[in-house]
């Protein structure tokens, strides 16, 4: 049997927290859940409505690779709304989710044998994307003092690429203007491609995402419509690249996908229109993290920084555990409460880091709370 | 701007008709579609009904990777229907299409660099996905008398893997269950791994389609729900390995795709006990199939094999054009029928070749019968 190397990846490791968790449901244990990095609503109402007519209208076959022309008009609109751009829909690329997005960038971008940095702590699919891709994933460690970002110096010249997150899974820390625009520079310097992860924009509490578009008109922009649209598993999201580009992924596109899926499509043009119902789950997530940033030091989890944006604390387990894989595990079996392990996001410091999701509902998280609490009292 | 040479991969060339075909629409003109390769149904009714239920039963948020258990075991079922093989549901990797299952596939499978050979005439984006991964497609130009499909004596020594098609797209034809075996077992004496796109089965005419599994139980088989199940722009499909190699396919998927959309997982499941609809859509195919096996030739057209499958003739053009490209032009202008010319399938001998797909409804065949028999008579 053929196996090649690079179909080698990593497994996600808080799988096993997930499966665990789901044998201690089976056995009828109620279990709270602070691992899963999904909103617990599902699709804005506007979106389900929108796709029960569509269905019933016509065949939903196979559109335009790029997406449909209305829904790539939209999203260039919500870069005038939301940063005040004014961006070319030719420029927009619908794609089956983030995760479609970096297959072809990556692709469009990059030779196999490559490297691209990225930092850590970060989204551990990153790293295995390219290594599936033959691409070589630099981790740039970052520092708790940088709240967990990369800055210039972390970026060594020989990257053919540099991916950013902001806000950052698992710190929810963003970059602002100044910081984007010295990484851009920094990344002009070294002839790195520059791809920019903005996937949790519009969830944030601390003023407004930057997304990197602002500071640098050839970045390659990743979003998607799983967090602010609440709309994980209709795997849709989009990328903005540079005009001259457009060409070039759409040829890739259409051999790699055909299209993103059809439902979907309909389901996020009318999300877009639903900002009040979206909105509200935002102020869930904001009154989440308000409970989780006063009760968490109280538990006992002191190491961490507020975070700007998305549905995550990521906090330090120093004088705790030196074992987070162990922790997480007795934090399930104890305490009852799913937590993700930082050694997803960060093979070697992630031993000494937990990530507290908030993005279920406030009465999950305060019943988690005090479970923590409780646990922590007693150990 | 970074550009990777793998990432420069060829255009469809069918785009271009596709493009003239819309443009002629929108000043007015009416034109009949031969050149779709997509249903002119939507999904069945059942799917429909079913998706519609379960937006409103709750948030359909990420599957796990490999797809849900209940539609892995529908599936499995599927295979003791369709061919009476007793298929364990852990072997079947529910994925964003067939695209999806070959770029699983071909990163579970090859590594960058390795050869990968598939037969001419052929889907055109199996070179290009290959491409895109860093892999080099090695076309097998297969012989008209062979039905255009591969003989054990055209796959040389030296490929790491081999693509099958049967039915295959764009002749129809099928590999019956001895040249199949030939060819599984030319592949095991060359350390060759078989991939065989079985995307069109349920659409056959003269006897039933014939799965590798049932000749190389390590075969990789990559199937859908777009033609069958009628379901293209709901992106799933769904691919059949190894037991042993499961968990590496797992890991992979979880990686590039999360998991394929929840929604056209629903819809699938249901789409699979609609077996009364969908079989009166391959009545349709049938009854267009008759028509053009008795039309074409009466037009002029009269080299070109009966389809066993799949709803597409594959017709040469010997005595009538040397350049297919400009010829299937003329037929757009002239007799406003869209066909599909050759050289997206065959590179090569594609020049003397068109593709006439027959998805649509029986009255457009019927009307596109008409034109081109009416146009072939002016010429």
């Amino acid at each position: 049997m053929r196996r090649s190397a690079r179909g080698d990846v990593d497994p996600f490791i808080v799988m096993d927290v997930m499966e665990r968790a789901r044998a201690a449901e089976a056995a009828g244990r109620r279990i709270v859940h602070m691992e899963v990095g999904q909103p617990g609503t599902g699709a804005p109402k506007g979106a389900r409505d929108a796709v029960a007519a569509a269905m019933e209208a016509g065949p939903l076959g196979y559109t335009v690779a790029l997406g449909l022309p209305e829904l790539r008009a939209r999203i260039a609109r919500l870069y005038a709304q939301w940063y005040g751009i004014d961006l070319d829909p030719a420029r927009v690329i619908v794609t089956p989710g983030a995760s479609g997005a970096f297959i072809l960038a990556f692709t469009a971008l990059f030779e196999a044998g490559e490297k691209v940095g990225l930092g850590l702590p970060g989204y551990p699919s990153y790293r295995q994307i390219l290594r599936a891709l033959s691409l070589q994933p630099v981790g740039l460690p970052t520092a708790p003092e940088a709240r967990y970002q990369p800055v210039p110096d972390d970026v060594p010249p020989g990257l053919a690429g540099l991916i950013l997150a902001s806000p950052s899974n698992p710190s929810g820390t963003m970059l602002d203007r100044v910081a984007l625009g010295a990484l851009a520079e920094r990344c002009r310097e070294t002839g790195t491609a520059l791809i920019a992860d903005e996937i949790y924009h519009g969830i944030q509490y601390e003023g407004r995402a930057i997304s990197a578009l602002e500071v640098d008109p050839d970045a390659i922009i990743v979003n998607s419509f799983s967090k602010y649209f609440s709309m994980t598993g209709w795997r849709i999201g989009w990328l903005v690249v540079p005009e001259a580009e457009v060409r070039r992924y759409e040829r890739l596109a259409q051999n790699l996908f055909i299209c993103t899926t059809h439902a979907s499509q309909v389901a996020a043009l009318a999300a877009m229109d639903c900002t009040e119902e979206l909105d509200r789950n935002v102020g869930v997530y904001a009154a989440n993290r308000a409970l989780l940033l006063e009760g968490l030091p109280k538990a006992g989890f002191t190491d961490f920084a507020p975070p700007d944006g998305a549905f995550y604390v990521y906090a330090g387990l120093d004088g705790i555990s030196e074992d987070s894989l162990a922790f997480a595990g007795e934090v399930l079996d104890r305490a009852g409460v799913a937590v993700t392990p930082g050694l997803d996001f960060d093979p070697a410091r992630g031993r000494r880091t937990l990530r507290f999701s908030y993005a279920r509902s406030t009465a999950d998280i305060t019943e988690g709370l005090e479970r923590l609490t409780e646990f922590m009292s007693r150990r």
